[in-house]
């Protein structure tokens, strides 16, 4: 057993900052867990010169710009990748199979991407390969789902795993903000990027759930398999109604899977305010869970931000180092053991809602009723108002449970009806409103 | 590697019966992930004449009265404890770890009392000893604190661990209901026993307390250490106004630590509407964990029944075959890395509400304010009403930041005035109402 383990470290920016920052500060209680120390002996930067305050001494680590000088070091036994980006991050990584060190990343894109490649070069190099941060930062979801629930049947997976789009549904949700202040707000206040496309598209919410998905159920998942609708286009009108019906709208991720097969989307929800998910708010993450046993259950915390990320990658590497020490590193990998098969829109169901403008004219609510009655697709919760326009009237229906593809079926035939100007909105419903 | 590892079951209640329904139930899911069987192999029963209803085949399990039946067959490798009670539990768990059995308890009272004991004698013997079901059901908490925070410094804990108070106190809260009629709900809903002393006084929370302290500061508490108050007496008076001024009353467990000093407790408390735990209702429990690194993170779920607290179990025997296979069992133990200090008084801090019947008459109100001022205690809300007795104000206060100590004596000059009729109530506040 080393005396000090010494961890190489591929970026230090903002993530790889907090790692250098919290090793240093926990030495004490990293020592006392795994009975040896832990050190940053190397890091690989982009550039020697830039100023770096990681709030902790750097003298002990060395800098260069060269990655054979962490990859290639004999001393080095853990690799912490928090680099970003894609073809670069999975080279290094790759190379760090190789010369047989542990990894350990927060690199979500990567992992969504090249997951199965990366554990299979793990496992034939008997290394070890975690990333518990790249799913909803400091909270540990991927060690719930696959030691929590060893013994479960997980059915369903719901996800509020973007705190940009949290956070600027929040601000639309709760001052009425439109899409662009609330955005604009974000920015200001850190929670959303100059360029947010990869956020408010849910392309960064795909590749979590994909991440969870594989590992909630055991088969592969690839990112275009999972369905994305952003937060761009939504009207402030379905939040109020939302709102009045006894709803709130996020973007959740989903994934459901029935023992046969999978289902995997992003998208505005309209969740019920008696939901657990539907308290989460501001910039904050959480997973909920659904296991046949263990019925519902959630995981809740700070999505990002450097010490939580940081201390998630630092959770990581002591699960390495302990099984470095017992001897048990690699082997931990388990082949999914579902062929992947994805629903088709026959086989998705669920309750949707939607507005249209109608001719405000006798007997047009009933014409539209009954061209879903004959779609056995029947209405749980109506709201008609005149609309601004006085011709017009505005139509907001919460149907029952119905397949996606009835249900487009029917948002297919109400376009051409005659009487109805336009479909305004549709949205998939999650949870009743009075339960 | 044994093709089919055998489990000794030690009770076949409620959790009991849950257990051999999973394992039969989940026998694909177990072999994919273990590459081994896993079967109940014999149980131990106090009365073999009893119908059982498992749900499950029960052919293949033998029942037996002698737990030497179990803990004497070499065949067995893990042993399940959920039998419940003290000194019985104690002894065969330690028979169990004698034979070189591991063990797997869902048993809180037990690992409370007896913990230290209890993982001694695993270690000696090179045994695994796991209990993540004694805490939260479900709820995959003593993982999450254990490996999630691995590197991170867990400053606070609040849980509400108990549902039957925190059903009952949901129903006060909710509905209005006196703490005598939701109890009798409760009952009648099978959320709480007919003798549910234990519950409401607050004793069970306090053993999950005990055991969710130790584990997250490192530190030896005993159950003794822990303070506790029931919600027999709380007055529906108190849950209106801690309402009106933006608050819930629910009963938190409650544990600190500054990195010296430990302070554990349980008690009604008004908690902000703003916090995550004010949204967990009904029977639900959560456990909401502060760290230094992570910030807010909260674990969410269904805290009792058969099956979230039988998944538990099953997944500790996971992590134990899995242990068994890799040569890795028992070492998994840590001693505490601290010892124990409790806060005193005047090192215990809060925010603190009290409800006062004072005469009602002029300068009564500054009388009170001016002998918390004194005492360096001011005042952050205030709500004064007439009582329904004409002659006597009602007052109400939440005051700033003080010490428990400081407080104290503060209500006890208070009983001093002549113009304070009563005081009627005291609580503690966590949170701000308009954070």
């Amino acid at each position: 057993m080393k005396d000090n383990v010494a961890v190489g470290l591929l970026g230090v920016g903002v993530v790889g900052s907090g790692v250098i920052n919290l090793i240093e500060k926990h030495q004490e209680k990293l020592a006392h867990q795994l009975g040896c120390g832990v050190h940053v002996k190397s890091a690989l930067v982009r550039n020697l010169d830039k100023q770096r305050d990681t709030g902790a001494d750097m003298n002990g680590t060395m800098l260069t710009t060269d990655p054979d000088a962490v990859l290639g070091d004999p001393e080095i036994d853990v690799v912490v990748e928090v680099m970003g980006g894609i073809d670069e991050a999975r080279e290094v990584i790759l190379k760090a199979f190789k010369a047989k060190k542990h990894v350990v990343t927060a690199n979500k894109d990567l992992v969504a991407l090249h997951g199965g490649e990366l554990h299979e070069a793990a496992e034939r190099n008997k290394c070890d390969f975690y990333y518990e941060a790249s799913v909803a930062g400091g909270i540990p979801i991927l060690r719930g789902i696959t030691d929590g629930f060893a013994s479960d049947h997980i059915e369903q997976l719901m996800g509020i795993v973007n705190g940009t789009t949290n956070y600027i549904m929040t601000k639309m949700n709760q001052e009425g903000l439109s899409y662009e202040a609330a955005l604009q707000e974000a920015q200001e206040r850190g929670f959303a990027e100059a360029d947010p496309a990869s956020d408010v598209e849910g392309l960064d919410a795909a590749r979590k759930m994909a991440i969870l998905a594989r590992l909630a159920f055991s088969t592969y998942i690839d990112l275009e398999d999972v369905e994305v609708t952003g937060i761009k286009d939504i009207d402030i009108a379905d939040l109020q109604y939302s709102d009045s019906l006894g709803f709130t709208m996020k973007l959740i991720g989903f994934a459901n899977f029935d023992g046969t097969q999978v289902e995997v989307n992003v998208q505005p929800v309209l969740i019920s305010k008696q939901h657990p998910l539907a308290d989460v708010k501001n910039e904050y993450n959480a997973v909920y869970v659904y296991g046949e046993a263990i019925g519902e259950a959630m995981f809740y915390g700070a999505g990002a931000g450097s010490m939580p990320t940081a201390s998630a990658v630092i959770s990581d590497v002591v699960t390495v180092i302990k099984n470095m020490h017992r001897g048990v590193t690699g082997g931990q990998f388990v082949e999914p053991r579902f062929k992947k098969r994805l629903k088709s829109d026959e086989q998705r169901f669920g309750e949707y809602y939607f507005r249209v403008h109608a001719t405000d004219e006798a007997g047009v609510f009933s014409r539209i009723s009954s061209l879903f009655n004959e779609l056995d697709i029947s209405f749980k919760q109506i709201l008609q108002n005149p609309s601004e326009d006085d011709d017009v009237a505005e139509i907001v229906v919460i149907t029952h449970r119905t397949s996606l593809h009835n249900m487009q079926k029917a948002l297919e035939e109400l376009k051409n009806l005659e009487q109805v100007k336009a479909i305004k909105s549709f949205y998939k419903v999650e949870g009743d409103a009075d339960a």
